[in-house]
């Protein structure tokens, strides 16, 4: 089988991300869709990372994912493919890669880069404005196809990256990171992860201080029930990240978080 | 085939609807994979009944259906998997099947439930606020490539179930009962079927009462044309129950009922 | 393998439009379904015409197209189905046609219509006010499995049109269209061609009047460096039609255009 997810910021109202279904398979008649999400706030490529790198390696592997969020669109952006790990990406190179190569790095995988400037991948016709339609996915049906990596494009040095959120190991006993998505349900999914604030002994010993809040302890899920409705709790992330979450509640009530914001966990005194 | 439906409350902006299809992909590579909703209102176990029960039993025979709206992830809840008639479930034990167990009861299928209690028929690693992609998928995976139902799991006795909507029959030649659910045309869906009120001679003989609004008498279908823009009709919808709608519109004009609002159906004098 | 794409106004929170698979699925289990868009604005035919009209002929020969967008279901208006060139669709015969037969018409296409008459390619309980579940998807599952056209209902002459968008060429060196569609980004899709506007010489020799702003010439693409956050530009859209832009921007914040609302383009003086 050949599995292809898609990723961009395109909306689902105007048929321009299922067009991309259309374009693989005239090329991948086999090639099977999921579409991972259309719904990246638009040309927000720190959020694309965000979401591409909390799924992409649960798909099986030799899946080619396909992220459209390409502000760049008919400049002279490159187009790229890569592989990382057993995993194949077709993206702009505009730092969307980014967080998947940070998990290559700490996790040994190797990478490979190409430039796509073959055309006869491509579509008949290239729009200047759409190459999702026109670039990106007729090469991911390829690939999905059986075209090798090194055929589609020409080899290239590392690609672009951007700075994303990270967390800061202070003096005084605490670690600073900050908000970097708020999901559905209006949790705030912050950039701390379990080894950054280890030295801290969670759960019990920490509180966690966010837009003017501060959470004493941690909590292991949702439900833990001692909590009562709109209390904030603090807890692991299924993406591996430090979650606040309204208890029982569905957010935005107590505390209303954006991206950006700044979370710090702080040893109990 | 081995079909597969996803019925969650994750929304679909952050690629949790779209990780649970890799989960699925890795065990079972030939699934069929349908996203039936992943809009129910967050935690709205009765909202996920409305919408799998009206449209489960359309798929063919030996679907899979999994439901994921689990306030209690992590917690004690068990996570279950069932056969109702010639379709499967997997779901938390929250209630969830309760609209579809009803009908099995109405209809005479069989069932068939087991506790999922074997952590072989799930990913390596179980977060605690993730069961959808950790737990669920992939025992619906498993099901959908062919194990057999007591392989997943351990037989248990009924699943827990909730109060759902009904109709209640007054003395006085009424029938009273409540909206459900409000659908993207702005129609209110009424607790109400033709049966409990074939007493009062619809669609000639009845009123219909909501949000302080008389109705007079029943319409077949919303393009009636002796009806203006934003009259109330009344209906029968292809959920089998009864619906009111604005006429031509796209409600919400001229009233705007929620789910719980009680509707009244009363013989005309 | 037989590809379906799904094109309807029922929005993605009711699972009205993930009921449509499962009644294919039991008809057509190969069937590949793509969603082409559940978001048309409820009964708006027009818009129906401009999203399918731009997709829909980027699938593979074959493809069979079902549009319910549908005013008038359980009136007297036809269920009809047809063969554009190399394409089916599956629809009421209410306009939703058009562009699709204009654009044969300017390509030389053949076309071939039938009436569906025959309850034998139905849902053997067909409602009053669900024709996408009940009769246009069974259809289309029938089509995509290898039944004739002429299988599936009696031969008609031309289906119903509606007049569309177009552009008007004046005397004074000025060309008029309208505003058709607001994409995801804010952009507004206008209905004038290249071809309408040669005569002008664009991209410099032209100016683009509208919502009382002027946009000089026209540049390639979005990121076109010259340009400002928040500056109008003035662009072919890849649908093919003229596109006016907030640069780097997501639209909205210098001009809030909707649909119908007139654009000019101009002679520079």
């Amino acid at each position: 089988m050949a599995f292809i997810t898609l990723t961009t910021d395109f909306g689902t109202r105007q048929g321009s991300d299922g067009v991309l279904h259309g374009a693989i398979y005239r090329i991948a008649p086999r090639a099977v869709i999921t579409d991972l999400s259309h719904h990246i706030r638009p040309q927000d490529i720190r959020e694309a990372n965000f979401v591409v790198n909390n799924s992409a390696f649960f798909f099986p592997a030799g899946t080619v994912h396909v992220i459209v969020v390409d502000p760049g669109v008919g400049t002279d952006r490159r187009p790229i493919a890569a592989r990382i790990g057993e995993h194949f990406f077709v993206a702009p190179d505009n730092g969307v890669l980014t967080a998947c190569l940070d998990r290559a790095g700490r996790e040994g995988w190797t990478t490979e880069f190409v430039e796509l400037d073959r055309p006869e991948y491509w579509l008949d016709a290239v729009t200047m404005t759409f190459h999702g339609r026109d670039l990106f996915s007729p090469v991911a049906a390829h690939l999905a196809a059986g075209v090798p990596l090194t055929e589609v494009g020409s080899p290239m040095g590392d690609p672009f990256t951007i700075p994303l959120w990270s967390a800061t190991r202070a003096e005084d006993d605490s670690v600073s990171g900050e908000v970097i998505y708020i999901d559905d349900f209006g949790n705030a999914i912050c950039s701390i992860l379990p080894g950054e604030i280890a030295h801290l002994s969670p759960p019990d010993g920490v509180e966690v201080h966010l837009c003017g809040h501060s959470i004493d302890g941690m909590v292991q899920t949702f439900g833990d029930s001692e909590y009562g409705t709109d209390t904030l709790i603090a807890l692991w992330d299924s993406s591996g990240y430090l979650l606040v979450s309204e208890n029982n509640g569905t957010g935005g009530k107590v505390i209303k978080p954006t991206p950006g914001d700044p979370v710090v966990v702080r040893a109990k005194r």
